[in-house]
């Protein structure tokens, strides 16, 4: 068991004590470790990290940082097995995400988020309500009879498994439920965990209890150090419901509650939409970071337009890049399969190269200095006509290598787009 | 033979009268006919439209329009088939590309663009100097011995053949190319067509004939009502390269050229990069937008990043999404084998999905109403898990059906993601 009275790391940061999680990030940044542990005490800056857990390479969110993609998996009702999770999760790590998050709803939940921990090398993320809900389906009935213990058992289970950041709707409270009853929404509901917690405080008339009982969240996060990472249960389910007032609300008491973990020393981040209008995304960062006082801001997506299934990863890509761009610290990816159904293998894959890309591309217009250099080596290699360089170079050098095999002529310098008119080697020979 | 005092489109526009190519295009748009003419009358709004080609439908591309997409197809050296050609081109159309250009270098040149233009039911466009280069290259013994007649040659074969719109690089003048020198590139020059003149002008110390004798340039348009596209020689071939003096250099000098067609009556666009840093996009078009006088302005990316080979149409649709939402009126595809080899008919069918979910994206930020209902009809079937309505309003039906049965359940109403877990039916049976 944890001591409870063992300092947290933004504690420790508070007080510019230097930890080995802290020197491993300012390494990875290319960052003086001060800067790292300065923006970690004021909370611009998370590392997830429990400290239930030895087994994972700590990884920096925020302001200044490379920019972070997060990859969902897990099981549900309809694909439940555990090797198929694990077979997503290499396809996630493999691709290169910086983090994942075990979504799982279906089969074995402990064993499988045990299998996520234990083979992961990057933070992972949980949803407990899930765990709760399935619990409570399972064993009382259904899932609105979960009981407020159910919640709180699980959020400790999750925790003492060794879960480094966890999504809690903890703003989801009554004054945001009546907002949205005024909205009139389209799409009311579109978060699993927001609309089970919705669900059972309109059931039960009572008010959420991460809310009410935020103190005892803020307990547990304390005891693992624990990273919360506080969600939007009304994030838009589509473009005309972007940015409205039950959004808005919820995002005023997450700005609250972002608040109340500093002064408990515990590291929090802040989760955004979701589907935003282009024009709307920049404002929607800005608007976020200065409610919540410059907090790491985690998006899904934002997906740009409805009308994608099929191609929702590059939706979310241009969304994604746009809020980087703007601010926004971690980008979850959306797969080809979201709307559709759950992703396998292959759309895990594509949803994280996706995602990095508008990472990178939002580094890049940052002006972050080592992704520049990397396209800068790409340039020179491309001059030359330095094919396996390219191909070394490449985001995703796999298939840039499938592609490049399938088009290419083996015999010629040039790409067999342009052939002897390959306006380089024009040049070149001048 | 057209009648050479026949008067073009624009000169009828400038009297306020109204053809049936302005009729058209209002009512694709949802608009005025009297604002078509009189955004035509004013160079906002092009209309290309050869006036010895019948078979296509008009389209009006520029300011308050729909945001167009363009499919470069055309055979290479190493794949010089014409029926894979038309295999592409009917994979542009079913995709929904609104006009096609052919960049053929390799095979019968003239039987491939006679081809295009009999099939295709959209504008065509193509770029001569090809033409030119390649018939030097067979009958003078290479590529620069060509003489200016041979350009002016193609020019006219091309206008008569029916081509709607021609990329010509008028632009690219001894001044320019002396920028290009003195700046010191890493990619130096991408365009093809920019390289084989730039090649051209250094080795016989002449300008460029396009820029010379423009007047010629704008009879030969005004013979046939072409369209101009201004072609961007120096267009930055990596994001180091981009918004650099040689680039703007030409940009100067596109500007006086749509100013010249303009007073002769011709219509014209102006072509736009390339490779852009995410944060410089915006500027690229306003600065192009400014310098050009309004002109419809029709970008190819722009690549917010360098290292995307094998998803260069996902970080095409990041630019390309940024570009139209402030002023970008057409947006060329590319394709996830760019700075690969030449794309395939499956490449060139996710270009023109990707591209379109940028254009489609872009509107919806523009406010164009159209759009914003299709993207609420889709919410609206998704709220009511209508899964054949979502599935017909999808951006690509036939692929968003493909994925939906691989992952679906049949005997389930909701998605194998959340099962019953899934928030809209939770909040459904509230």
């Amino acid at each position: 068991m944890p001591d409870k009275n063992n300092e947290t790391l933004v504690a420790r940061a508070k007080k510019g004590e230097i930890t080995p999680e802290m020197e491993t990030v300012a390494r990875q940044e290319g960052l003086p470790v001060e800067t790292i542990c300065q923006k970690l005490g004021e909370g611009s800056v998370v590392i997830p990290a429990n400290n239930q857990r030895a087994n994972a390479s700590p990884c920096g969110i925020g302001e200044g940082l490379r920019v972070k993609v997060n990859a969902n998996i897990g099981t549900s009702e309809a694909f439940p097995e555990l090797e198929t999770e694990r077979v997503k999760l290499r396809a996630a790590l493999d691709a290169g995400a910086d983090a994942v998050m075990d979504l799982s709803t279906g089969g074995d939940l402990e064993q499988t988020l045990k299998m996520v921990l234990d083979e992961a090398s990057v933070p992972v993320g949980s949803v407990p309500v899930y765990g709760a809900a399935a619990r409570a389906r399972n064993s009382r009935g259904g899932v609105l009879n979960m009981v407020e213990g159910d919640l709180f058992d699980e959020l400790e289970t999750h925790a003492a498994a060794g879960v480094d950041f966890l999504t809690l709707h903890c703003g989801l409270n009554w004054n945001v439920l009546e907002q949205l009853q005024g909205q009139g929404r389209i799409m009311g509901v579109v978060s699993r965990g927001g609309a089970i917690l919705a669900g059972w405080m309109l059931e039960h008339e009572r008010e959420n209890p991460l809310y009410r009982e935020y103190d005892r969240v803020l307990e547990i996060a304390k005891k693992y150090d624990l990273t919360l990472s506080l969600g939007d249960g009304l994030r838009p389910g589509c473009l005309e419901d972007a940015t409205d007032r039950a959004q808005v609300q919820e995002l005023l008491v997450l700005g609250e509650l972002v608040q109340r973990a500093r002064e408990a020393d515990v590291q929090v981040m802040v989760e955004g939409p979701g589907h935003v209008p282009f024009h709307q995304v920049e404002m929607n960062i800005a608007m976020a970071k200065s409610l919540c006082q410059g907090a790491p801001f985690y998006v899904l997506g934002p997906l740009v337009t409805d009308v994608a299934p099929g191609y929702d990863h590059i939706a979310a890509a241009i969304g994604g890049t746009a809020a980087a761009v703007a601010g926004a610290d971690f980008l979850c990816y959306v797969t080809p399969a979201e709307h559709l159904g759950l992703p396998g293998p292959e759309e895990v894959h594509q949803g994280v190269v996706a995602t990095q890309l508008a990472a990178h591309a939002a580094d890049l217009a940052r002006g972050r200095e080592a992704s520049r250099l990397w396209d800068r080596n790409m340039s020179l290699a491309r001059r030359q006509l330095d094919w396996e360089a390219q191909l070394d170079l490449a985001l995703d050098p796999k298939r840039a290598r499938e592609l490049y095999h399938r088009f290419h002529s083996e015999k010629e310098e040039e790409c067999t787009m342009c052939g002897s008119y390959c306006a380089l080697k024009m040049v070149k020979d001048l």
